[in-house]
């Protein structure tokens, strides 16, 4: 069916500005790939984010994946994951090797606490994915604490959370991984995907090219000739003993320099995502059958506008909102273990009430940060009617 | 140094019809990945290429990497590659589980021929990588009727020869699996990164979806709610009860509605490098030190420019064009088994001396297609007179 307000998969359009960037590097760059654009890019995002380190990745998923071969897992190890996420949090893990253990959410800020995650600790626990959802930085301080206190290997899957603040502190910057989307649904897109991984450890941090580009590197030492004995050099990754292989991860020049033109409006974008949905949030105060998490700082981006729906009227209150308004309302993030994908891989089992319960009784509202005034307005009008005919 | 002539990163620019397509899609895709711009791109592709499933990829490494991976190769088994390639030929093969057999190449082809994969031959060979190396195409009638003789599963690497045509079937379209690439410095880029996997199985086919995306699939059946039990379903990409790990190898949606428009004119850069290569072969015809591999017909589209260097003069030569004409000739591609990562992985050796021989003494020119046919001249001129300072 055709909707009136459709849960889009694109969050913005672009400005004339950001179009002229595109065709500026379009046009002028003089390598398409892996050219200065790129460092330009990491330049502006470290300086940004407040990170020592960060690489341009094709897409969040594949810099979880590296962030996973970094980990350097052993048979055994464990990383815990919500289940309450999105499956590119987990499954890069599981392909290098690790056992996922699955983490309950906290109900009223749907995100991992130190709490969630120590109920999953055993011996064999090696790292935490700790996934700022929705936009919410979840509490980084007890969990650092808890990781320390434990020896954990701390990944921020910070995919929706670019520009949230923790006391100050950007949310992807707290552990030793942090991942971040510029994919066509983030409150900024580079082109529809992209990615940035911020890596803490120097060591760690210095073989990220050579894995994101074919394991290509630079001769060392001084060359007479600069084809000899090749152009470039091809050495196999290692970190801690452990070989990690290459990919290509690599992100194109014109998603680089459109990232670095974006990150100007970032906290524009974010502000102004918070703005209207506290102002969404407020103007349904009258009906607490929805159940939002009401945030005013910049600890959450709105990424995302979600609500836990009472009495088992969720179902109805979406279908109303499709049927009667033309309003697609969705549902996100099926509890992991659900997934015949994790199932069959024996991944089946979880033990986390709090996501199962908000999952089955969620709704995500069509929330691009394109949408019109009017058309906020018209939807904030038929989830009250809705609530109503609902007898709220 | 700064070159007059350098070795671009970059093969072509774009004309305002390319950066007008560029704006639409990056102004009007409703998402701007996974849309009806990759399913237009993929049709195109397909009818121009004369295959029956062929799926967009983020770039021609994933492709080759995801072409390994739908091999479900088992310990032991081994894939007889080109020694003479770039790395992503071979690495995602040993990633995936294979022994690497460097195959040699033809001394005046430059590519593998079914006499040298069949010096290779063991009763662990499964598979052969066939590279169709500087945009010419290898001779896959007998390549093919070994492997059908020998039951191998067949990989072309078309990273380098999109538009290239054998007796008229176009090179990556005769194998199990051909990969092809829009990188910054190919025929045809889009935005400096990309790639096409072409698959002949339609059960492999079938599951490509999935593993380029996440293990994302649909639900099956009919569904009263669109969004129960949950949006999507994420399943377990399975091939002959051999389980595939999913990536995000996903294409962006302004890259696939640029390559669908420089589909139009892939023929004509072909044609117009093909010709200029031939011009300027015949022009140092009187040289008979440099060794070019001249081929008149769409067999090769001439993506890169490459030449023999006669009597150990390779090194001068390369100097010469250097220092004294701002001409930066290069060196392509370094034996696989003389790089430290084959080396520390066991791949080290290799019987291969066509290959030795030739990247000893090659060089490759300049050849980027937005050369002016000024810079083409001025390239004759020096290479004459370098030449004929080296006593030729």
């Amino acid at each position: 069916m055709q909707f009136k307000i459709p849960f889009s998969g694109r969050a913005h359009a672009y400005t004339p500005d950001e179009l002229a960037t595109i065709i500026e590097a379009a046009s002028n760059a003089v390598t398409l790939t892996q050219g200065r654009y790129r460092d330009i890019f990491e330049t502006a995002f470290k300086a940004y984010a407040g990170a020592e380190h960060a690489f341009a990745i094709c897409n969040a998923a594949s810099a979880l994946e590296l962030s996973a071969q970094l980990c350097c897992f052993k048979p055994g190890d464990e990383v815990i994951i919500p289940s309450h996420t999105f499956t590119a949090s987990a499954y890069p893990f599981i392909k290098k090797g690790a056992t996922p253990v699955w983490a309950d959410i906290d109900p009223v800020k749907r995100v991992v606490t130190a709490e969630s995650i120590r109920a999953c600790l055993t011996e064999r626990s090696r790292a935490i994915v700790v996934v700022h959802l929705y936009g919410y930085g979840a509490d980084m301080h007890e969990i650092m604490q808890l990781a320390r206190e434990k020896n954990l290997i701390v990944i921020e899957d910070a995919a929706q959370s670019l520009g949230v603040f923790i006391d100050g502190k950007m949310a992807g910057t707290f552990g030793d991984f942090g991942a971040f989307s510029f994919h066509s649904h983030k409150n900024i897109t580079t082109l529809g995907e992209g990615g940035m991984l911020v890596v803490k450890d120097p060591q760690a941090a210095a073989i990220v090219p050579m894995i994101r580009h074919n394991a290509h590197c630079a001769f060392t030492g001084q060359r007479e000739d600069y084809w000899q004995p090749a152009m470039g050099n091809v050495d196999l990754p290692m970190l801690n003993g452990n070989i990690l292989m290459p990919n290509n991860y690599c992100l194109g020049e014109v998603e680089c320099a459109l990232g670095t033109k974006l990150l100007e409006r970032i906290d524009q974008i974010n502000t102004e995502k918070r703005m209207r949905a506290l102002q969404f949030i407020d103007s349904l105060a009258d009906c607490p059958q929805l159940q939002f998490h009401r945030e005013e700082t910049d600890r959450h981006n709105y990424h995302l506008l979600v609500a836990k729906v009472a009495k088992n009227l969720r179902n109805e209150f979406i279908r109303r909102m499709s049927r009667d308004h033309g309003i697609q309302c969705v549902v996100q993030y099926y509890p992991l273990n659900r997934y015949p994908f994790y199932q069959k891989l024996g991944y089946g089992e979880a033990h986390c009430p709090n996501a199962d319960e908000f999952f089955d009784n969620m709704v995500s509202f069509p929330f691009q940060h394109s949408l019109s005034n009017e058309e906020m307005a018209l939807m904030e009008t038929a989830a009250h009617q809705v609530l109503r005919e609902l007898g709220c």
